[in-house]
């Protein structure tokens, strides 16, 4: 028998009225026969309220890392109280349920408190339950250590939990949201943003760490590592209605149609760091950098320029917005022993990325890039890329206007 | 080294100041050499909060009494936040602390959902903690089943909680309240009531029972059954200030000057039911309380007398207010059984109680009790009694002036 996992964010279950949508739509995949198993998150803005909570009694304040074990035990009890309303609402439409929490499953993790790692979903007890004909509704976002700790995975982690349960279970997973699909780029920004019926693992999991915000990035690489089917739908559907086809997350082998490019992502959490007049030999980036490592900031786009002066070269990268204070703390520390004149930042830019598996095959997909952006006047600071995608830096003010330019430069709005 | 188990109340950790408060108690009993355990409620307004939503979710609704499993791992939430908040505070006084939910302990407990029973807290964990200097913060109010499923004991459980884990480690425990201890009687209606510097198990037993809301009447059987020595003291002190002696409720054996009387009590959650014109047969009385019981109905006074019809008698007997309509149906359905001529009831009726255990050994008190009601023209309607104490229930409307006049009548003024 087919197996789901169906997961159901904290705007989907943000009130009793929401919870009960929630489980007309379970109870409408239970009567197709299959076997269903739900996480949740907490009702939206709990977390908040624990998070203030847990903040108050110290520990933002004192920064004790130390105390992030009961941080967990204190903001798990928001996916809690979620996970037994849906259950007891379940059961009051004549459905036989029961939730589950992390420790009951078990969902064992690491002890990173606070940024748990699944590392095993013993699978016995859900099977248990899914065999009897029982929906089981999972806590979503936490898990617990061999030594019976309660453990959370960190913002968003709820994704990450459903797509592991999925593995676990050898089924497939619909994450439920509050949009109804993936979009070839933000709908607010481009009116002609449509959604894509399919997109591969690889494209979806570049689009989250870009600035698309559908998925979270660590549900999709589970996702691919274990080749998990995600589906993206809306849960925002009335009474009777269906919820949509969604968009499928798949292989790249899956998709019959290939695209070049199939999204078009953006992020306005960057700043950019310039150093100006490093010295110009061997070395000299591994200084900076593996010290911006050691201190935990992630540095994503580099570039590197001659000055005007003919023996020193100006450095540029990026890094997220508020670890930007902390970088140049660090770079200015070290400035006697690296060399360099002077750094600035700049925190008014943004990135704007092209995804798509087709690039591989093909060229000039950089060159439409630069000459949509270079018609539209906006100037590129600097370019990054993988395999797959294409990222340039630009004026924040640029962001809308670049969006749109490069959504129509190809061919997303006709797909 | 001796043990403590410290348990605040809902009120007394209502906000992060106070659980500041509490974390300040906890570490001036910590620095006397003691080892510590905390029992927690929920902040106050959190359980309600809970159980509506679990009332929202269709639990009160259709009265199922199947989802308690679920009611009870939404409702144990509350406690959990709790814990984990006072811990936090704790480890930021520098005090070596962590939580522990019901399941962690574990307190293992039968599977009546909403209202189970405590059946064994093995202390292997607690032990471990214990000696190694830690406090360890305890959720009150809940448990697990042996099937690893959470479990609630019942409104107010939180004092049982503390009272088993005392037993179970073989210490004493200190149930902080909103009060400084246990009075001769309620000092809302006589301010000459005075602090009791110690009563016995029995008495507060009776008390407990008969109205005085001070400790629950589960938490005085087992702190009697395993001989836990309790203090009912009050966590509402300044910063710097000690929290006073309170009220040590204890072996009979352990209290040197033997009163007759502790205290008075009284209940206003009564309500007198009248059957009149009954048949004067064996029998009848067994029909008509068999019937009760098996509903569940607790009955707590009963007076039978005779009739102005020689051949027959009137019966009254007190129940729960919330449980006399339903008495009254279950009574109305086997009128023709039964055979009496008609039923009232009166819910404008108080309990009024004298408690103490020198009454074994004193005759007359129960005269001085009826001379002082007669003596503001009081009238009693039905008397009950046991070896420690005497209850008469009067017009509800005279509730004040008779819990004055017999605080006066057995000296309690003048402790």
């Amino acid at each position: 028998m087919s197996r789901l996992v169906m997961k159901f964010g904290g705007t989907s279950v943000a009130d009793l009225e929401r919870i009960r949508r929630v489980a007309r739509l379970v109870a409408a995949e239970l009567a197709t026969g299959k076997q269903i198993a739900v996480v949740v998150s907490a009702m939206s803005g709990k977390t908040n309220e624990l998070v203030a909570w847990t903040d108050g009694a110290g520990r933002a304040a004192q920064g004790l890392p130390d105390s992030d074990d009961e941080y967990d035990a204190i903001v798990a009890s928001g996916e809690q109280v979620t996970a037994g309303l849906l259950a007891m609402t379940l059961r009051n439409m004549g459905i036989n349920a029961r939730s589950f929490l992390g420790w009951q499953v078990p969902i064992l993790t690491d002890e990173a408190h606070g940024r748990a790692r699944i590392e095993d979903i013993p699978p016995a007890n859900l099977d248990a339950v899914l065999n009897a004909g029982q929906v089981a509704v999972i806590a979503g976002f936490q898990g617990v250590t061999a030594g019976g700790r309660i453990t959370t995975l960190g913002r968003g982690g709820s994704d990450t939990s459903a797509v592991a349960i999925a593995a676990a279970l050898k089924g497939a997973c619909d994450i439920y949201t509050d949009v109804d699909g993936v979009y070839t780029t933000d709908p607010r920004i481009e009116s002609k943003a449509r959604r894509l019926a399919k997109i591969s693992y690889e494209e979806m999991l570049e689009m989250a760490s870009l600035g698309a915000k559908v998925l979270q990035t660590r549900s999709v690489e589970m996702a691919m590592a274990h080749r998990v089917p995600v589906r993206v739908l809306s849960s925002f559907v009335e009474p009777g209605e269906a919820p949509g086809q969604g968009t499928i997350v798949c292989d790249e082998e899956e998709i019959m149609e290939k695209r070049i490019v199939s999204g078009v992502a953006y992020s306005r959490d960057e700043a950019k760091i310039t150093l100006l007049g490093l010295p110009d030999h061997p070395g000299v980036s591994s200084q900076i950098f593996g010290r911006l490592a050691d201190a935990n900031v992630n540095v994503d786009m580099i570039v590197q320029s001659r000055a005007r002066s003919a023996d020193t070269a100006n450095m540029e990268f990026t890094v997220g917005k508020r670890d930007a204070v902390r970088a140049v703390e660090i770079v200015r520390k070290a400035q006697a022993e690296i060399g360099f004149e002077d750094v600035a930042v700049n925190e008014d830019v943004a990135k704007v990325s092209v995804i798509g598996v087709g690039m591989r095959s093909h060229a000039g997909v950089a060159q439409s890039m630069f000459q949509a952006l270079a018609e539209k006047n906006i100037n590129i600071q600097v370019i990054s890329t993988s395999e797959i995608k294409i990222s340039v830096l630009i004026d924040a003010a640029y962001t809308e206007l670049a969006v749109r330019a490069l959504h129509a430069a190809y061919g997303l709005d006709q797909l």
